[in-house]
């Protein structure tokens, strides 16, 4: 277990594949190289993106990527499926792309699905993402497969978070509305060549015009055609035109420092929650708590949640 | 509000959809109106539905629903979609469905996004459950998007859960493996129209025949093919047998138990979590800490989080 890491820091991609197996299942044998690792991390620039099912997220990575490639960038690709219980390549996506990515040394893909915990998907990211940064990667990608609370929750913690829309979607414009538009600081309108695609962009363009970003920076609009490569490489441009524009601000480190504290209470979340809920199970008062909740349904769950709080403070 | 679960109770749809959205959003003027109803649940059949996504889930749910109609059964149908941060109607499959099945006043559908907390939403799914139990659905049907562990989390506090697979999906297999075996109490091999149907039956079959179920059920395996109803009978009928098997044996209780204590330990769960998580952000120790973290990178967030619950402890 020693050893992981020192291979991890070598640029062993086997020793990598096998710690983010580690993270994900929850081996407590992943804590002590994860410790060890941290310091080696703070260098890969991360980027997030999400966006609806259906918009072309996978191929506008994967085509980025390549651009990334042509610039001699070494990129990690984190594909996050909350919907699958599947890891490790599964995905069907990521299969085409590995026959198109995975003989370049420079490019190690990676899913991840729920085996392990329930939501414990956003510690087992974040764990993947630092393990690629400690690995070398120049850019690393997390892409989620929807645009739900989960996966806005986990690609808010990147650098530069890439919001992929495609035209005609009234839904699309919905889900900017709807929460995505904050954590977004670069659109992209994908499958630019159909035909509404221009009001797709107009619609984009005018709503970000309106919003009032804390942070000053107007997010650009970029209209690509995945499958072609059609403004891929603007994107690329784009995204490391936001991270000097973080570095120029100070906002990369704080970015940084904010992403650290978010896992860190995550993990505490998690923790205390289990802990919490392992104990009560063993509490006679708890047990006989949950019978008048059962037996009576006298007592709703939502009430019987602040009994036991209640009972919890009182016993200190 | 007093009123509103009058009027649920009553049979108010309106009353139904409002309260749900409000449990959604986590409004906490839903608090008062779901105490009431919940003397009222516990008599809905409730069946969860899972399964990959491309297997034909929400075609299925909309012709079984046909088919417990005719049988003059009420039914409530709950889609939910943790990639999305939509609700209320907005999933593409419910529009269909909504034009085929909404006409009927027998039949209540919703579905739900996460538009609220993370996690939140296996708490909002558990008590859009119970608001359309006390309204009087004879049946409550649990929909998913996906096989991820939210939706495994969620499907397996159902009376009778279904697991949806098509032919020639190794992947299929595969998840079943994965821990969606043990939460099946039917399985359904669905597009059972295609050439390898045979051969995914005989896998299931043989599968579910080496396994060790506890409750001593061996859940049947249905052909079907949902879009023109072929062998949808068989399913609805294997529901209403599953429930009497449950009847018999006494497991219809225990699982409504097991169900109501699941609910209320995921909100204490989330409610502790939270509660600490927000008194750190203001403790001027953990602020220290959280510099140290970021500033030096010496400790690891999982150490980090460590540290912190030991001093909580300590601080008692």
């Amino acid at each position: 277990m020693e050893d992981i890491y020192n291979r991890v820091l070598d640029g062993d991609r086997r020793a990598v594949a096998r710690l983010i197996t580690m993270v994900e299942n929850g081996d407590p044998a992943a804590a002590e190289p994860i410790r060890h690792l941290h310091e080696h991390t703070g260098r890969a620039h991360i980027v997030g993106v999400t966006g609806a099912t259906g918009s072309g997220k996978s191929t506008l990575v994967s085509s980025l990527t390549k651009v990334l490639r042509g610039w001699e960038m070494s990129v990690g690709i984190i594909a996050v499926d909350p919907t699958s219980p599947f890891s490790g390549g599964a995905i069907l996506g990521d299969r085409i792309r590995m026959q198109d990515l995975t003989t370049d040394p420079g490019v190690f893909i990676r899913s991840m699905g729920t085996r392990g915990a329930l939501g414990g998907i956003s510690v087992a990211t974040n764990d993947a993402v630092n393990i690629l940064d400690a690995f070398g990667e120049d850019i690393v990608i997390v892409e989620t497969v929807g645009a739900g609370q989960v996966e806005v929750d986990i690609v808010k913690l990147a650098h530069t978070s890439v919001v992929v829309t495609m035209p005609g979607g009234g839904d699309e414009i919905q889900a900017i509305k709807s929460g995505i538009m904050e954590i977004g600081d670069i659109f992209v309108v994908n499958k630019a060549d159909r035909a509404d695609a221009g009001r797709t962009y107009a619609e984009i363009t005018m709503m970000l015009e309106l919003s009032d970003r804390k942070d000053g920076h107007l997010p650009p609009v970029i209209r690509t055609v995945a499958t072609t490569g059609e403004g891929v490489e603007d994107l690329a441009l784009a995204i490391l035109d936001h991270r000097r524009f973080l570095e120029a601000e100070g906002l990369l480190e704080q970015k940084a420092r904010e992403r650290i504290i978010a896992e860190m209470l995550e993990i505490i979340n998690r923790r205390v929650g289990d802990t919490v809920v392992k104990a009560l199970r063993e509490d006679p008062e708890m047990i006989d708590l949950m019978r008048r909740l059962v037996d009576t349904r006298e007592i709703d769950p939502h009430s019987g949640a602040r009994m036991v709080i209640r009972h919890l403070l009182k016993k200190g």
